[in-house]
């Protein structure tokens, strides 16, 4: 076992997923931010995040990864025996559950819900108008995807079960930004029953409000940048 | 000329001696902080404090320094054209009464007010009961040394002349500390006319109310550490 590095801002939401699957795994980690100044001013390091890929770097000895997701798959793998151990499942069937969940965040809640935080949270800072169309699609879309989700979660707890998985812990990072960042936003997850109980469970999980904390402690990301 | 980078937590008053200093000379640089986290924890980095010497590390290009005081020194004359170009004299003469000033903050203002910086600050965050002793000599020694420097700004703006230089932006690290920690801290500053006139003058510099702001958004090194 190597000693684990995460290069990057709390802000940043794949910095976040990372964040929350390593408090979830009790592992111990160095976070490194690096952050520039000029002029007595902080350089938008916010400017980077529409490079998507430069957003999170991993390191545990010599295994660099770059992805959120494969990295929190990773952390589950290589410190399965270390804190919530049910949060990868036990069993092949409840892997592929977990899977199967993990594919819907990426493919089907990840992409509108991304477009919609960039516009609620990111455009203001970086001198951007809000593009009231997009986040009218993003919205439409994710509408459909949480009917969906509510009835899934009138079966089970959570996403892939009973237990809390990454599956969940996935959808925290966007979640959070468009809970709180629209009123829109947070009626999409308070008028479904389900989907509003779902996210009270995992955002008040202790793993998951550390990391606002973080972000709240240094909101670096998205801080107004004037010169 | 290197890419400027600094690693430390602005907490420490060796790097808000350097980050001051940057500020002043409008030089570029980055900022690298290193935070270790522990289930949901931060491992408390001012820890370190105890060993001074691993305070601040400075890098430019190949040239790699760690006393704040001759990263200072370099920044000045590497980069003497930008920014702040009073900061460390003009002319030989200047410059020699500036090293003069500089050499008393060292040997006669560091000693004692450090002390005292570690009893106010630190002691509590690391689980010490404030050694009442040690901040009654310190404040003796400082209150002996206030007086010789209050005689001095009586002659002139600031301490090496009419400008402001790293002799006076030395001391202001470990006065931040002193003025917001204690009420007779601020009393050695507050009841010399000449060095209350000076702090007030020293303290209000863009650079330096940037560096405390820094120190505000980013805690780090004074949160207390429970587990």
């Amino acid at each position: 076992m190597g000693s684990v590095t995460v290069f990057g801002l709390p802000a940043s939401t794949d910095v976040a997923r990372v964040l929350a699957c390593l408090f979830e795994k009790d592992v111990e980690f160095q976070l490194v931010r690096i952050d520039t100044y000029k002029g007595n001013h902080k350089v938008p390091e916010f400017l980077k995040l529409q490079d998507c890929s430069g957003q999170v770097t991993f390191k545990d000895g010599k295994t660099t990864l770059t992805n959120s997701r494969e990295i929190c798959r990773y952390v589950c793998t290589e410190h399965a025996d270390s804190g919530n151990k049910n949060i990868f499942g036990t069993g092949a069937l409840e892997r592929a559950t977990i899977e199967q969940w993990l594919q819907a965040e990426t493919q089907n809640f990840d992409p509108p819900s991304s477009d919609l935080v960039f516009q609620l949270a990111f455009a203001v800072p970086l001198g951007l108008i809000p593009d009231q169309t997009i986040i009218a699609n993003s919205e439409k879309k994710l509408a459909k995807l949480f009917d969906v989700y509510d009835r899934r979660l009138a079966e089970s707890e959570f996403l892939a079960g009973d237990e809390f998985t990454i599956a969940d812990l996935s959808h925290l990072p966007n979640s959070q930004y468009i809970v709180t960042k629209s009123e829109k936003g947070r009626e999409l997850f308070k008028k479904r029953k389900n989907v509003h109980r779902w996210w009270n469970a995992i955002s008040s999980r202790d793993s998951w409000k550390k990391v606002v904390e973080m972000q709240q402690e240094h909101p670096g990301l998205l801080e107004k940048f004037t010169y």
